[in-house]
């Protein structure tokens, strides 16, 4: 028995099922490449067990308990914990029944597909999970992590992983990044720089941020000025100490704005002492998106922006159980508009780099694609987040391959915080892209031969260069 | 000869249309479940002949005649009635040969493929619909029209019904139900309760209607209690006179509002003065929203939204002939902001069930999947009018099922008036669905067993549960 | 070796293939009609060589060099003429080396596959280009070009264009259409009347452009009724001197409007004086497509809208390099409430035909065909700019067919200024409709002999129909 198929998602013509499948195997002993997530360095520089198969595959992942919630589940049934510190399920094998009872939904999803990817190709199981077979699963994988090889590090080598880059905010100290390099171990674990709690003024505490910016960097960032300056600042320290080649910004829309100095310093004033209505932190947040484009221009990092969710769509959920809890929903993003400040003032400059990140797949082909087939400074992330799974990236390649082609892509991101599911993404990921490939060489699109490079560029090249890896 | 392929709708590989086959062929002799629709009570109660072949399969259908009318063939030729009682085409072999000739417009829509199958599996006939055959069909079907085995009820018997919603104003008095019941047939015919009339400030008589509202209740619906009142007297009319189980609400948007009671009460009042501007209707037909899901609560009916349709479009076929003449036009919907209200309020009771349809397939994959997949009081209705087809239902799988999997969808609706067209429209949705889930087990995204159950959940479980049947 | 391979496009499951083999077979012979595009009538008026490489694939042709300008290649190096006119490259060789070199950009994409299909079938190459055949390749086509074959009126011929259509401005003499005519050369060239200067008030020049409009025909075109009937006059003068059999409008909305007499002269004066606001600038386009539609009705000429391009995205690009420089970004576009005005004067006029084109394609199938299969004015034109691609018309079909069938479509247009490339993109559009046709049969959705009838009509009739040819 086997919880995946040797062929799963290639495509189903025989002839063209052989071309996919010689393309995957020319990836065989390509490392991963892991440019953007969101795993924790604390991992790594520790090196310590992972708790239980609780804490490793259910509730740190909203990918996962989500899909119970919408069945009826409750989300302290599942040990998600509450933001008054009230009752929640403790004991880790109960929710693992649970999370067991309710595999079935999972049916057809990627996360039905990395969970069995894990189970099997990690953890050896072969069995399906379900109700009978939760107990055997819990003790089977909690014994193995118990062990040397399930250890963080250990992972990180056996997933073949050539780079990782985690995410810190801004006012991050970056210990732990720093303890991994202090240690001899040989990983490479970037950071990323991510300064929501400082460019948003809507973000909570956003002005003792900014004191703490000023500590941190010996800059006054209470003034224009010294608050760019101490960007720069952290931005150099993130380089110097976190390794990193990229900063990261999530905004609800992709709005940029490239005001003059004396408004943009007014804004920020304003900002600074509370009084920003909606509309203007909204602008001072496109204001920061081309400062960061102009400093990235400076310093070499690539910027990218994840742009179209509305956080915390619930507002019991957001209340009860704060951020990230599987009720982040997208909503529609025009980026031709938004992104025209930005790209008045740095879009065709050759050596920068922004990466788009969309949650709206119709803009693929009529915003995204056009811009990137024309803008020297713009590459497409890959599907990110509802859309990082077979269906999505074979729309994201139909929509905007004929118009920007490949070279505009900046290869895969997992963008997880779930360790274990890194290698089954990449393998969807280069799947995928191999079946299409193999459906573009079967139809007359591709020689075969520019297939196999195009093949190892997408799983490799095109997110080192993207990233200035 | 034969009008139907018994393949049809199955992949083209022969290994996967293998799995398609034999999953399709595990679902014979499943019942229909036909959980919301639009056809006539009255047949079923009176069990009288279906008139001629115009009357059955043209001039009632706007999914047909719409496409005549967009090739220059006049509404009037048709047999459209007029609203100022004008003259309109009266010979329904007139009207049948019209048809025939314009049969080719057809090709590649659902529509052609619906009446061919009614043309082949219901009256036998294998040649096509031409001007040649025109006459030949009419007098064919007029003949077995004529015959106790077309009658309504033997054939709702002959398509294997095991319940067939139909939809009734609030103010219906439902007596072809009450007679369907009495006539001792054992036909499962069951009403929706459809409050247009009385929840749209803006709908033709709305005050005259809050009136008759208060008399068939004894509330007094002109003040706000009063009319929530009634709303719940006559739910419960429709749950005991006919059998309703669930409520259905056509609006232009899928706005919801949740105001505190005195203002909601202030809106009312003046709604019933004919004073609410356009903004304050829409308000109030949202507000209305949250108060049936909240009845729901109490009632257990399921909610249904449809959402998405700008109605009349054409000034001059709406003076003409009236509403529901296929110039119904969909528009972008915005599900996410505009359901807030409803689900902050009742989105996280594991009791309620909130059906959502639309129009705009863009929402299917950015909203309403993410959706879905997160309230536990949301589930996806089947794609519906324009969609409801082998294309749209596919999109609707792939666009949905990696988010919100299979368990957050609703199973199938055939939503129409056109009787004859049901087992045709079912067979479509089958086969798409069976093509849909052996595409997934061929490229190793579900197990063949766990496709077989899934294969009957789609067709007959979810319908069930998700309307409480 | 070949650089396209014979069976390219066709589906891969070998029977289906073999269908669509088949129906393109049946196409051989079948001439080009090419009702929409860009071509320069003085090629055929002269009948002089093309320059050289660079100039016939490079420089004109801006599909091809924003993919270049994408990856950091400066236009000015591609030989991009400058409007201050600076330097920019003049060695058409060196440009041709820069264009071979990154020739691998278009891998997977339109512009890729109609290069080879140029380069193979007109031109004989069957190495690939790239850097080392750079040379090879300019001098091969260098002296074909110096060819009498390879003249424009030859090229023509051995196209087998049965008509094609250029487009001119309202003002133009159409002296190189005339001198096609007096030539006695056989070909069919026809002009379209495209109004954009002397109907767009914020079009540079647009008073003087009514007083040019006023000379040319004896009208007294600053006034509402004559301006109108000086457009009447053109419009005549379109027909008589070029042949043309519609007019184009190319709008950033869809926009349309039917004022009174009264209204819309009032703003056409004040659109006279410079004095009309961004907004009244919007109407007055949108009133004029109405009036344009009300002139087909008296002259028969076919009304294109081709809505959506946000035009001159980048302000460098645009201030340096002026307009069509690869910098036109589609936008989101409301169809259903812009052509509302239109629709409610015209819209159900049997013998008026409203050609729709569009850049956002989710409005096909909530919107476009929802309204072509309704409205007997309207019909869609095939998929445009960006989505004139294999994926793009396969998109369309599916989106399409089922709400409005083939026969509310207008078959195929090129809209091209690359006139190697018209062999090449009907080619692809005849595979492509074959493929989809081929998968209707495979799956039992169309019979095989109606097939054969529909592949030749959207290849030949329904483009003649359309255009009235």
């Amino acid at each position: 028995m086997s919880l995946t198929d040797p062929h799963r998602l290639f495509p189903t013509d025989p002839a063209t099922r052989g071309i996919a499948r010689r393309l995957f195997n020319s990836l065989e002993g390509v490392p991963i490449i892991s440019p953007h997530g969101h795993c924790d360095p604390r991992w790594f520089a520790e090196n310590g067990r992972f708790p239980n198969p609780a804490e490793l595959f259910v509730i740190p992942d909203h990918y996962v308990f989500r899909m119970l919630t919408s069945q009826g589940v409750p989300m302290t049934d599942l040990g998600i914990p509450r933001i008054d510190g009230g009752e929640t399920e403790t004991d880790p094998r109960a929710i693992w029944r649970r999370f067991a009872e309710h595999k079935h939904l999972f049916r057809g999803t990627p996360s039905g597909m990395w969970l069995d990817h894990s189970f099997e190709h990690l953890f050896g199981l072969t069995e399906r999970l379900s109700a009978d077979t939760a107990d055997m699963y819990y003790d089977h994988i909690d014994a193995k992590l118990a062990t040397e090889e399930f250890r963080p590090r250990a992972l990180f080598e056996r997933f073949n992983i050539e780079v990782l880059a985690t995410t810190e905010g801004a006012l991050d100290d970056l210990k732990w990044h720093k303890a991994i390099k202090e240690s001899g171990w040989s990983g490479n674990v970037v950071t990323t720089y991510r300064p929501d709690a400082v460019v948003d003024p809507e973000f909570e505490g956003f002005a003792d941020n900014i004191g703490k910016l000023s500590d941190l960097t010996g800059e006054d960032a209470t003034t224009w000025d010294g608050y760019l300056a101490a960007h720069r600042a952290r931005r150099a320290y993130f380089q110097e100490h976190g390794g990193a080649v990229a900063s990261d910004h999530g905004h609800a829309t992709a709005r940029t704005a490239n005001l003059g100095k004396a408004d943009a310093a007014a804004l920020f004033a304003k900002a600074l002492k509370g009084e920003c209505s909606a509309e203007e932190a909204d602008l001072f947040r496109g204001q920061m998106l081309t400062e960061m484009a102009r400093m990235s221009l400076d310093d070499g990092m690539t910027l990218q922006i994840h742009a179209g969710s509305r956080r915390g769509h619930s507002a019991q959920v957001a209340a009860k159980h704060g951020r990230d809890m599987g009720f982040d929903i997208p909503g529609r993003t025009d980026y031709v508009g938004a992104l025209k400040p930005l790209l008045d003032e740095v879009g065709l400059e050759p050596n920068l780099t922004v990466i788009l990140f969309t949650l709206d797949e119709t803009v693929y082909g009529r915003e995204l694609a056009p811009l990137a087939g024309a803008y020297p400074a713009l590459k497409l992330g890959p599907p990110w987040w509802f859309f990082d799974s077979y269906e999505g990236i074979k729309r994201f390649r139909e929509t905007t391959t004929e118009t920007c082609g490949f070279y505009n892509t900046a290869g895969f991101n997992d963008d997880t915080r779930a360790f274990c599911s890194i290698p089954a993404r990449h393998d969807v990921a280069r799947r995928t892209d191999c079946a299409y490939l193999a459906e573009l060489v079967a139809t007359g699109r591709l020689h075969e031969d520019e297939a196999f490079e195009v093949a190892r560029e997408l799983t490799y090249d095109l997110a080192k260069s993207a990233y200035g890896l």
